[in-house]
């Protein structure tokens, strides 16, 4: 960490994302933020800044907190680029897929699942996040999960990260879905819990019912974990109500959700995470963004990065697609990928703005106004990345 | 470039693109190429190969032709992120903005401009391209489009570039469209044709007409060049039309098509170029892709890169949009970036596939099978490059 106090200053624009989550992301432009102890003490005009014992001009560079992406699966081995092909061509998506990776991920050696892993958090960071929610979810048994929830948690990459307890996420080869239910929660969560923050279940058509999800989330909330789902996904199943009738954090997906799903999130605190990602990808609608956001709802979005429907971490192209495709302004995206990203992680007083007392994860891009994450969709590139208080090496992913 | 023969080969997926554009791209697996002089000599089976001076194993990378990127806006000055928000906001898009990139880029000095534009052609080969169109028209007097042409030109990027006059962009201030045309036609043209293998005009409600577009084009034949137009973007025009008329090499956008230029188009050897990215960021339509495959049209696919409207020279981000928001499968979308590209620009002799007589024009990619364009949006990356059989350095944009 910088030792001292460290002022950074800018000409150009600061997106703040402060306030209510689902106000712009307000903007000062001449601005100065002072860090210290990893901390932002004090955002403001440079005219009026503070003494510091070092000081770093931004010049012309757009500003924003570092991105938080709310919804990621990076644990996984093999490749299934052959699916999304086969799916754009003919075959509708069924998520079969997914008992493919648990095969390639189990015969991965601990070695090559921590290679991969780094990689992928590295490339995160490289596209200017610096909180990453990480689910297991390929492994489907109980040495698997509680392996990929420790290679999270060992994992060597400055990144702010949140592990989430994904076991039911497909039912396994050979047994019932019931009985894996039993078995996630009589023999997983007691050995899962400790290693994770979160409890998540893949609640949908083909995977788990809602009554099976709320047996699995109720043992979770039990073990003291908080709660999420991917909800609404592939049919409309009603696992949002759930959600927010089990005060979980975030629902996620919801591109099935109808007028009566999005009136019940929005009157509520769960967050509604969308990922625009695989929603283009699987190409089975996309989520109703303007309408969640009109009835008020506090709204996240995320990349979903897996092993079969979305293969980017890339948050900037997320910003963009949510701002061209769903009906969203691109301040709103932007609150939305880093305010909104930040409640659903339950990490509102923590990061996901810049205001004093949140952790000084800041990111200054090769861009000048925050209109280039739509203009230029995907290829808005970070020169600077600060979590924490520490500077980051900007890598080439 | 590299002496003597040389053999390229793999384990995994080359894609040929040869054939018939509309055909898959066709599939060897193993592979090997070999490449004497700058072309491609031979494709076959490893086990057929012949003698070669030296040679390269690529293992299991998916290998591509070098993509083509048949229409893009390089030469231009100024930042108009800032519309791209606003539009997304509230402000329907009307093009004016084009006047704003005018200004800033007769303001730029040469070098300024020169620089810019190296950057943009660097970040294009970064992502893929081998081959790339490049307009004029940020320049509006002949001073000024004959210089955008000159810096093209002059352009020291090793990359395979194809020179468009768009005197015809938009009408500069204080003069009148068919004065304007005029001086396109009169004193722009004979300046402007030595230096370009193309003209172009933007016949489009609130630019240029359809009876203004042939006036610019028939003159531009009669000077020698080939004829491309932007066609059919904000309104039905019947500029598609006019272009299969008047025996254009291509019609580019075609959000607004409807079935009658569908069938135009596609009983003509005109290539209809679609633009996804500035389909997706202006949000007005998208073009009818399905439609002209399904009617035999002839397709490629391009960035549009421009100042205003679309700002990424991402092929690999192109592939994926059009296999997964234009209905095309990823087959599709690789061969419309390719040998579709270069049917639009004449140069289906020259490059565009993998097939012996061809240059060597080739990318092996971070990847293992073309689907991943679709599962990584926007997020496949070359490992490495040949132009011309010369090996390009891979670097970071």
């Amino acid at each position: 960490m910088t030792d001292g106090r460290l002022l950074l200053s800018g000409s150009g624009r600061l997106c703040v994302a402060q306030a209510a989550v689902a106000d712009g992301p307000g903007v000062l432009s001449p601005w100065a933020v002072l860090v210290d102890a990893g901390h932002i003490k004090w955002v403001g005009s440079p005219d009026d800044a503070p003494a510091a014992d070092t000081g770093i001009d931004l010049g012309s560079a757009l500003v924003t907190p570092g991105l938080v992406d709310a919804h990621t699966h990076p644990v996984y081995a093999g490749d299934r680029s052959d699916e999304a092909a086969a799916r754009l061509s003919v075959v509708p998506y069924d998520g079969g897929g997914i008992l493919r990776t648990v095969r390639a991920t189990r015969a991965a050696s601990d070695e090559e699942l921590t290679d991969m892993l780094a990689m992928r958090l590295r490339a995160a960071v490289a596209g200017g996040t610096t909180t990453i929610e990480a689910k297991s979810g390929y492994g489907l048994s109980l040495t698997d999960e509680v392996r990929a929830l420790g290679l999270l948690a060992a994992a060597d990459v400055p990144i702010r990260l949140v592990r989430t307890f994904l076991g039911a996420h497909a039912v396994p080869e050979g047994m019932g879905a019931d009985e894996f239910v039993q078995q996630v929660v009589d023999e997983m969560l007691p050995a899962a819990a400790p290693l994770a923050d979160f409890c998540d279940v893949f609640c949908d058509a083909g995977f788990f019912s809602v009554a099976q999800a709320e047996t699995v989330l109720t043992a979770g909330a039990e073990r003291g974990l908080g709660l999420r789902l991917h909800a609404e996904q592939l049919a409309r199943t009603g696992a949002a109500e759930l959600g927010v009738r089990l005060g979980a954090a975030s629902v996620d997906h919801l591109e099935q959700l109808d007028a009566a799903g999005v009136a019940a999130v929005s009157a509520s605190s769960t967050v509604a995470t969308l990922l625009p990602g695989p929603a283009v990808v699987v190409g089975a609608g996309l989520p109703p963004a303007r309408a969640l956001l009109d009835a008020g709802a506090t709204v996240a979005i995320a990349t979903d990065a897996n092993a079969g429907t979305f293969g980017s971490f890339s948050m900037p192209l997320v910003i963009g697609l949510a701002a061209t495709l769903l009906g969203m302004s691109v301040d709103e995206a932007l609150v939305a990928a880093t305010a909104g990203g930040a409640a659903s992680l339950g990490l509102s007083g923590v990061c996901g703005a810049i205001r004093a007392g949140l952790a000084a994860d800041l990111v200054a891009w090769d861009a000048e106004h925050e209109g280039a994450f739509a203009l230029r969709l995907g290829d808005v590139q970070p020169h600077r990345i600060w979590i924490g208080g520490n500077e980051m090496p900007v890598v080439p992913d």
